[in-house]
């Protein structure tokens, strides 16, 4: 098993990581799914998905028969709070993506207060969640989900 | 202008940098050109660009209007050899691209005692950097290229 710097694997997340939040309706509410993940194409890479999720302690790796990649993805709040996000407090991003990593904490302490389950803060999570991430495809229109919480 | 651990730019490379060797037919011979680059689509990313270049203290940046994006590279036999490749001594690849890079010192060694210049230097030089980013397009199949030298 390799053993990776902690410096590296912020450049790795760098460049092939993501931070995002997806949502889904649910009982007339809507679910909020914060992710951070890591997606490489093939087999080749996968040990590279195996070490981080050895380092990190948490998540799990899938492979996508869709489009042929691995990902490693970390969905708990717990783990996002307490082994993913503070890794990038102290070996910082470097790309614009940092600023994918920041609105996620944030969304991550308003979760964390419970929050996404009052419309106020869900508001605020989709407002915060829709500016994440712009070049990655959306389930629903940011609209869409506000009308179906009545706003 | 960030300050970038070299460590992170090892894990960026991994992600988002490429060590190749392309080839060209010029006056009867084959010219080699080795090269290290890294892209990254649309200006948002090009800090991080301008940052490797500052890093390494050689290379240049370059934009392509066919697919937008910046490129970071250096094609200098001596840059390469003095202030890129050892880099990744230091501060490993974890990924299989270290697989490449390993084979661009082998090249680049190669050519720095003129092994280019004679047939079966040249042949070795194919050999190995046909088996190099397996998914990167060529301008010329490996048999062309030997054909062409009389092989």
């Amino acid at each position: 098993m390799i053993n990776l710097h902690p410096n590296w694997i912020s450049g790795f997340v760098d460049g092939e990581g993501c931070f995002s939040v997806s949502f889904s309706k649910r009982n007339g509410w809507i679910e909020v799914r914060p992710s951070f993940s890591v997606c490489q194409s093939g087999k080749r890479f996968c040990h590279i998905l195996k070490a981080l999720e050895t380092f990190f302690g948490c998540g799990g790796i899938r492979f996508s028969a869709n489009d042929g990649t691995y990902k490693y993805e970390v969905r708990s709040l717990e783990d996002l709070q307490t082994r993913i996000l503070p890794h990038f407090e102290k070996y910082p991003l470097e790309s614009i993506k940092r600023k994918d990593w920041e609105k996620l904490c944030r969304i991550c302490a308003l979760m964390k207060r419970n929050l996404h389950k009052n419309k106020k803060g869900l508001i605020e999570i989709i407002d915060i969640a829709y500016t994440m991430n712009q070049s990655g495809k959306r389930k629903y229109m940011k609209e869409e989900l506000l009308q179906s919480i009545g706003s």
